[in-house]
């Protein structure tokens, strides 16, 4: 593939519309409830197809349905959830990192009576991580961070050496059970055992004369995977554009740029677009609410989200990108309130595209587009082919 | 994928209309000709699709076309010939049974002047098969069993300890030719090769006296494949629900519980299919007949008999199953009076379907369908994740 490439200055835009597939409620999906002159109007100019980021059936989570669209096997790039978690906070991770998924929790006599601590506020979570914070910052050679989180969930990131992530993770998984000891899974996993039992004691120590959270727990030890630069496999200067954490950490972990600012609006995303056009050549920009109308069961939401991402798209349009793709990382059809496992809905505009004229721009029109129904790895390959950046394969 | 799985209470039925697939004739496929009112109401509320169970362009035979719809990869799983020969007898195998087919011969002056025996009657068979059994119940160890198949055709069961399947075929393949003995052909066939010398001699002494049926030549020696069970693989109470014995066997093979009775018509394996609806989550309903009037080219009695499965569907629609998939091992074109390599019809009918009204439930609809053209051996993915499941992949 690698030695396909063809540099040029043809600029790619890779929109993610997180969660836009659907399924129908009273005969139709929300994007052909959706009222979408602009994305029909640029769909009969492109070609259209249905993408499959893990395989038939198989609901992506945001990590594999987004390692897929970026051209990585979502099967064997694996993001653990102590990574996903720490992302997802926006923290930063480097590969001496291993990070851990911390519930705090309630211990008496032995047992963990509360696996939640009676899922304690995210204030009351924020005072705790302060207090172990100033209370423990380093084990051996190791440096040790509290980051809460939402309820009773919190990050902890362990930097130091030969840290492993092959260890028995402490939740019983049951209220009224003793925790486990986070015991070395494998021979080369004993010092950061060692580590995580201190870290376990000593915290139990600082949160001895808390009612509720006197414990935690640890789950989903991971390091950051061993990925291949995504800028350096396709030769593209790339930036990436989100609002949320997680999916600025995703980019990151593949080695993209990322804008380190906040965004209030999509304008704002589209604005910071415009400002970096000159000076990349690969965009991903995500937006995220059309997912979380979905997990709401909100259709009328959705609906009206894919109406203003309609609205907005002209403006996209007259940055005069050579390939404009329209992507998905997973369905969430408000019917189901949460990711599904039905293919997403993909338009890829060049002015290579063997186009079909006006067309609403939906799952129907997908399935029946040019593409077909194809895997969600295969996208970037057809993004650096439309945008002339693949030569001929033999001759 | 274990440990994606998610037990729940729906439950799925899959429907295989043997060889339900065709080619037109008169400017018609059998599917496209049928009147067949349920099935295209049904096809309006569910996702189609064309299902390959090998390859393109690959016909598969029974076995493997069912094995694929059972999620299994045909490629890998092989029903030997010896096997599949004493499933479709409706014989009971188990691991340390050795299945051999048999064909009677002609033998004359050390050489093979019939391999068929001139094609002997079926009844002929029996005699000779009974005359078999009669004479040679054991040999060394090993319990020896003859039984009668269709013409000069029958099967030998071996059952003992450390039988081998490695052993040369006898039958020449030309007649005139002598026999070839069933040498061993890895060190450790060793005991079954001189078990089958023994066997072959024995043999032409207790058919000396036949006029034409003096001899036999065995084929295809092979013993139950090792498969993983299906119900363990996907957490699924099982039954199989079939009149024929070969597909009772392909599915009490994978670790299907099957129905033990006869069924003199549809009706009353949809009867047993009522019976059994409290007492299984997955169930598997044959239909033969379909197949046997395409094999026979005779289109205008596949299209009855399509019309009649329609005219039973809302029977089975009445059990309120949460997913329904109607499928075909492999298509059998009344035209090339065989089965063929064509992709064969398949919907699944579920509440999250992405319908799209009434539609003619035939090959053309199927291969514009939602699901396009995809392995046979993705079905049970879809199964799971449309009867919900199946957990998110990845967070």
């Amino acid at each position: 593939m690698k030695e396909l490439i063809n540099k040029n200055e043809n600029k790619i835009l890779l929109v993610v519309l997180d969660g836009l597939g659907g399924l129908p409620v009273n005969g139709k999906t929300e994007l052909e409830t959706a009222n979408t002159p602009n994305l029909d109007e640029l769909a009969g100019k492109s070609e259209l197809g249905l993408t499959i980021a893990v395989d038939y059936g198989i609901t992506p989570g945001s990590g594999p349905g987004h390692l897929a669209l970026f051209g990585y096997n979502p099967l064997k790039v694996i993001i653990g959830r102590g990574v996903l978690e720490a992302l997802g906070l926006g923290l930063t991770l480097d590969e001496d990192t291993l990070a851990i998924r911390g519930n705090f929790a309630t211990y008496r006599d032995g047992k963990i009576i509360s696996r939640r601590a009676g899922r304690i506020s995210s204030e009351e979570n924020k005072r705790l991580c302060a207090k172990l914070n100033n209370a423990i910052k380093t084990i051996h050679d190791c440096q040790i961070e509290f980051y809460p989180g939402i309820e009773h969930r919190f990050v902890i990131l362990i930097r130091g050496e030969d840290l492993q992530e092959e260890i028995m993770e402490t939740d019983p998984q049951k209220d009224g059970l003793p925790p486990y000891l986070p015991e070395a899974l494998s021979l080369k996993s004993k010092k950061t055992s060692e580590i995580l039992k201190i870290l376990i004691e000593k915290g139990a120590e600082v949160l001895e004369d808390e009612e509720e959270a006197n414990y935690f727990l640890l789950r989903g030890y991971s390091k950051l995977p061993k990925v291949e630069n995504f800028c350096e496999k396709y030769q593209l200067k790339s930036l990436a554009i989100a609002a949320y954490p997680m999916y600025k950490g995703i980019a990151s972990l593949i080695g993209m740029e990322t804008v380190n600012r906040s965004f209030n609006s999509w304008q704002e995303e589209i604005a910071e677009l415009k400002n970096n056009y000159q000076n990349y050549e690969f965009f991903y920009l995500h937006f995220k609410e059309i997912d979380t109308a979905g997990e709401d069961g909100n259709f009328e939401k959705k609906v009206f989200l894919i109406e203003k991402f309609d609205s907005l798209l002209p403006e996209i349009l007259k940055l005069n990108f050579s390939v404009i793709a329209i992507a998905s990382d997973h369905s969430t059809p408000a019917l189901l309130k949460s990711h599904s496992w039905h293919p997403s809905p993909f338009l890829l505009y060049s002015k290579f595209s063997r186009s079909c004229g006006k067309i609403k721009f939906c799952e129907k029109s997908c399935q029946k587009g040019s593409l077909g129904i194809f895997k969600a790895k295969k996208v970037m390959n057809l993004l650096l082919a439309y945008s002339q950046r693949l030569k001929k394969y033999g001759a």
